[in-house]
């Protein structure tokens, strides 16, 4: 059978819908009109409504490390100590990154299937009160784990001095980020993932707490300066040449997210998430983040005993169309990553798990056919006796 | 009459061909996968034949102003010295750039419609022979003005220790740059100018001599870290998310450009400027650029006595549809540059003429109807006669 049919299924890039492909497919307009100060305008307007927050959210042309970067080169100088916990790939990098700019890391580093704890935080704030930021990712993109952002971020509300930054890059338009209401000071995301846009586009949310440590910051930034951008924001426009089609489409998917609803789109994740994990549970696969930290981004599962998860990707992929992705690094061939973030409905599990079972079947991994679609049925029809319930009360 | 047609005639961005529009509108595809790196390995292979050089050509997610500060965090020290010889907005941006990390800049300045003069940097290269790097943009964007790179460039054959770093940011793609017969080190672009994309991918050129350059750099650098893409692309990849959709049309437009022909795409836009040129001297307009130093992306006019240019440019767009834009910083309302950069014929050139001279005259400026259109067609026909002349020999 010729697989003509494809299905992303990564946590990141994900699927674009038809009408945002489309509109960024539209004739090129000039960027110094008032026809584009009105769709900066709308899509910082619809970034706030998403991230959460009445802060500014800047928006940058590059890919969502150069958002990360910007976090640093903006908020601090060289010597600053920074809390840096990670748990992953992208954690990882944001203490590459600290580093690279001479900031003085403290470095909490866990397992890749551990939670970031509390009272670690806790514990290494009071060890170093002088700490000028505490930097965490919300979902980690390489394993799925999520971290409590609104826990860990309550612990610096005495904090004047230290900033609370945000890696949600595989978070906002996915999961709960109450940017305000948790007092996150700089949240970032990249356009490839929760907001259902190809790659290239960066925004970032800064307080007004995060406005002022930038008063204080000696790193040498040009393209990544936010001060740039706030200025040119305040005017509808950037300093330098956007990103135009990608802001365009923003708008359009956008759009969607509105009419859908910040709280409804959160609930969709989870259970889609909910289904996956019971789906990959009901045929005897393991989970690997632990029940205190499953993000509903992506669902990264163990490969089975005996099977290189790079052997499951690669069947999937060359042999019904369906692309996910295997781990990362030291996971490379340990797990593989259900990715369900962003234009995701019920089918789109259905279709990831009935390939999973196939590429199973085929690598000889012995188990119940049909067991884990069974399993998600009942968490999709479960969801919607409640929601039934609800309307009939 | 309601304006339903649009022509966008700006040095940037660019009309983009329909072709490479809806190749950018396809389904979004995983760019880790096989199917990517020969994306990666077409478009750099491309870049390399546009870039006329054998130097590697690193693509970044960013505008050209990030290309921009990639040359500078990647070649140099803070203290180090170097020339910026700029006669235009984004000369002085390089020197904006390199003075934010503490570079020691020999400030070459110029009026924006003077070239700079190579016996110029020839003295200065003489009283400063420890200089690190010579910067120059070779096609002012704000001015059309075309600087003398090729000569330029020979003055540092005998420097190993001086790079020669061009911003060609509109130039690639509408004027020949022989990077490597010419000697330059680093040669940058933007996506939204001859390459006729939208925004949001940039590529720079690197030399040998400039990658040696990068081995004693200590500025900090992270996304832009050129070592890093340079390993990846060892693997036809990229270090972070690519704006994956702009290769993909970068492929698309490309083909478009290798099926016209190096040489014949400069003729082409040597021959689009000429003709927009004898059409407004035609009109009674004077040149902004001076004879030797007159572009073929942008043709930058004085706006006629007594009529400020923005009320041209308004009048065109909102009268007509057709966006040009009038000059920036001093020359806000001096000049107005006619854009005939990436995806121009000959018609387009006439729809500019046509749409200027209907603005004007109601604008009340006096002149012979049409003979800016005639002027233009006698620059077509004439190429004409001389190709068919060609053609029979």
């Amino acid at each position: 059978m010729s697989v003509t049919k494809r299905y992303l299924m990564t946590p990141g890039p994900t699927p674009v819908p038809a009408e945002v492909l489309l509109t960024m497919a539209r004739p090129i307009i000039h960027h110094r009109t008032a026809e584009f100060e009105a769709t900066i305008a709308e899509a910082t307007q619809g970034l706030q409504y998403i991230f959460n927050t009445q802060n500014e959210v800047l928006m940058f042309a590059s890919s969502g490390t150069g958002a990360m970067e910007s976090a640093i080169v903006n908020c601090f100088c060289a010597g600053d100590k920074v809390i840096v916990a990670r748990n992953g790939k992208f954690g990882d990098r944001e203490k590459s990154i600290a580093e690279t700019y001479g900031l003085q890391v403290i470095d909490l580093c866990y397992e890749w299937n551990e939670v970031v704890k509390v009272a670690d935080i806790k514990d290494t704030l009071a060890a170093h009160p002088d700490v000028r930021g505490l930097i965490v990712t919300q979902s980690e993109t390489s394993t799925g784990v999520l971290n409590p952002i609104k826990e860990i971020a309550a612990l610096l509300r005495d904090m004047p001095d230290t900033l609370m930054i945000v890696d949600s890059i595989t978070g906002i338009g996915a999961m709960e980020c109450a940017t305000d209401d948790w007092g996150l000071d700089v949240v970032m995301t990249g356009s490839q993932k929760g907001l259902m846009l190809p790659p290239g586009l960066a925004a970032v949310s800064v307080s007004e707490k995060a406005w002022q440590a930038t008063q204080r910051s000696t790193l040498p930034k040009f393209y990544f300066d936010w001060k740039k951008y706030r200025k040119s924001l305040q005017k509808n426009t950037t300093p330098f040449t956007p990103a135009l089609t990608l802001i365009q489409g923003l708008n359009e998917a956008l759009k969607l997210m509105q009419a859908e609803g910040r709280e409804n789109i959160i609930a969709r994740h989870s259970l889609l998430a909910e289904a996956t994990r019971k789906g990959v549970e009901a045929i005897g696969l393991q989970l690997f983040a632990p029940p205190e930290g499953r993000g509903s981004a992506v669902t990264p599962v163990w490969s089975p005993q005996g099977i290189p998860a790079g052997k499951i990707v690669k069947l999937m992929k060359e042999g019904y169309g369906v692309t996910m992705t295997n781990g990362q690094d030291d996971y490379k061939d340990r797990i593989f990553r259900i990715g369900h973030l962003g234009y995701f409905g019920m089918f789109d599990i259905i279709t990831a798990l009935t390939a999973l079972e196939m590429a199973l079947t085929s690598l000889g991994y012995d188990f119940e056919q049909g067991a884990s679609i069974s399993a998600a049925e009942t968490v999709f029809l479960q969801a919607q006796n409640e929601k039934d319930g609800e309307g009939v009360q």
